[in-house]
């Protein structure tokens, strides 16, 4: 009998900018305990606080027989000290995040960026289980980006690949929040939504837009149908440079469902070339919201699994 | 003494929609004799036969002491069969380039499209060695692209990565021979600009516009400081997507040097986020119109290696 006797069971973390979820996951990426907590914390020392608390309830839900703990934060992630080097939302910023949670913890910790973390976890298990070449893109307030190359994650010289948000799909386009025009975000995402829905009169959020469409409100489904399209055009753009086997799609906007993505899949089918457009399958992601958590603890159970070999 | 030793020398071909440059070349990619080819021939056979002549060339050049071809074709490449699936601008079309050539040679020979082997010469021996992640894109009558991601070439789940020229910028602007609108390729190429200049009443090739601007003519900068933003606006979708430390550009354009590279990188600092804006380096090929060629050459080593390994 060994003194560490692996448990198989992990923790994977998925901190958003508004809400957090823990999850305790053994090794077939079951999910046993769930913990949800609303505050983002409006400091560093909240924010930690508020993961280990969420931890300790999802560790406490396996009595304790948890062997590592994965985080995925919407950060740059320098990977070689486990430091978070810039946050998008959060008060996170050159914080030794990896050190500091396993001493809090004391467990190994693992981190990544929250969509790196959901592009393992579909690649691995879900969407794209089997590619050599994948994207991922999570869209709801912002859009973040995950990609697989190679039959390898693509992280990037520095932490920072994945920016799809950011793609200029019309150079003479909105302004987007970062300082330059016609940003895919500035189409795609919840914010767009909500904003191209006020310049018809309709005050409205994304969600409500979203709803009012599935109710069959037609102005709502032509909004939709847009942002669909503008997608199209960034995921067409992922796709001739990447030629991926599939482009997996997350994040709030999924339930527009078939409303956003068929319009999406036409643009693609006219703006990407032979034959990867012929190829390429789009599709929502198979774990939904959990895409993150469950990513984190992949990371887990692979960091978990490294250090055994 | 074995029955096959090795010479360390080899040849690489870099076949062009109109032109062909074959070198004799060792394994410090020195050259030690170019064969240059200009008719592109109207047939498969045409195609082929002026490889075989070209070739001959450079190995006569070495006394017949070569060991392997490498062959750079502007084709979307099936690796595991060696055969050219598609290809832009030339009669080659499911062709099994490989073994054709390969019998028709006496060589073992080694094939991979033509931007993907400049980007292999460039990454290492040229402007991109030690690079983790880099991008490459070859500008001329349109554009060819390559990349390296987790310190390999990335080529896609089917070989067809790397179309950068028709990565939509402007969503409505002007139509591409691709059929869509708005593709890089329609606003950076020396198609492009001569297009621009035709607007304005110049009839002038790309060359010309190219010569009249370095003569100071001030029109003619103009329309080559435009063509350099939109192809820094390319760029920086690049640059998010990617995390590259250096962006290599060549092709016919570079003849256009800081007229149209300046731009670019001023481009990128706008529309590229940090980190990766302040990281990556936008800069020439360091191996010119030679880098296809190089890069064949490199394949043809490699394989060469492998196969005594």
């Amino acid at each position: 009998m060994v003194a560490d006797m692996a448990s198989g069971r992990v923790i994977g973390v998925d901190l958003g900018g508004t809400k957090l979820l823990a999850g305790m996951v053994d090794s077939s990426l079951n999910v046993h305990h769930r913990a949800h907590r609303f505050a983002r914390g409006s400091d560093t020392t909240q924010v930690l606080d508020t993961i280990v608390d969420a931890v300790r309830e999802a560790r406490d839900a396996a009595n304790g027989e948890v062997d590592a703990v994965g985080l995925g934060i919407p950060s740059l992630i320098d990977q070689e000290r486990g430091v978070a080097v810039t946050t998008v939302h959060l008060p996170i910023r050159d914080l030794p995040f990896r050190d500091l949670m396993a001493e809090r913890l004391g467990l190994p910790v693992f981190v990544d960026n929250d969509a790196t973390a959901a592009m393992l976890a579909e690649w691995r298990f879900g969407a794209a289980v089997g590619c050599t070449d994948a994207v991922l893109l999570t869209i709801g307030t912002g859009i973040g980006g995950g990609m697989v190359a190679n039959g390898e994650l693509v992280r990037g010289a520095q932490g920072a690949a994945g920016e799809f948000g950011h793609m200029t799909i019309d150079i003479d386009g909105p302004l987007c929040p970062c300082g330059a025009h016609g940003c895919l975000e500035a189409f795609v995402s919840g914010t767009a939504l909500a904003r191209e829905a006020r310049a018809l009169g309709l005050d409205l959020t994304a969600a409500q837009v979203s709803e009012l469409a599935h109710d069959g409100h037609a102005v709502a489904r032509t909004l939709i149908t847009e942002m669909g399209s503008r997608l199209g055009a960034g995921i067409a753009n992922l796709v001739n440079a990447c030629n991926p086997q599939v482009v997996v799609v997350g994040g709030g906007v999924l339930a527009m469902g078939d409303m956003l993505l068929a319009p999406a899949r036409e643009e693609v089918a006219r703006r990407a070339l032979a034959p990867s457009r012929d190829l390429v399958q789009i599709v929502p992601t198979r774990f939904g919201a959990e895409s993150g958590m469950l990513g984190a603890a992949v990371l887990a159970l692979d960091g978990v699994a490294a250090s055994e070999a």
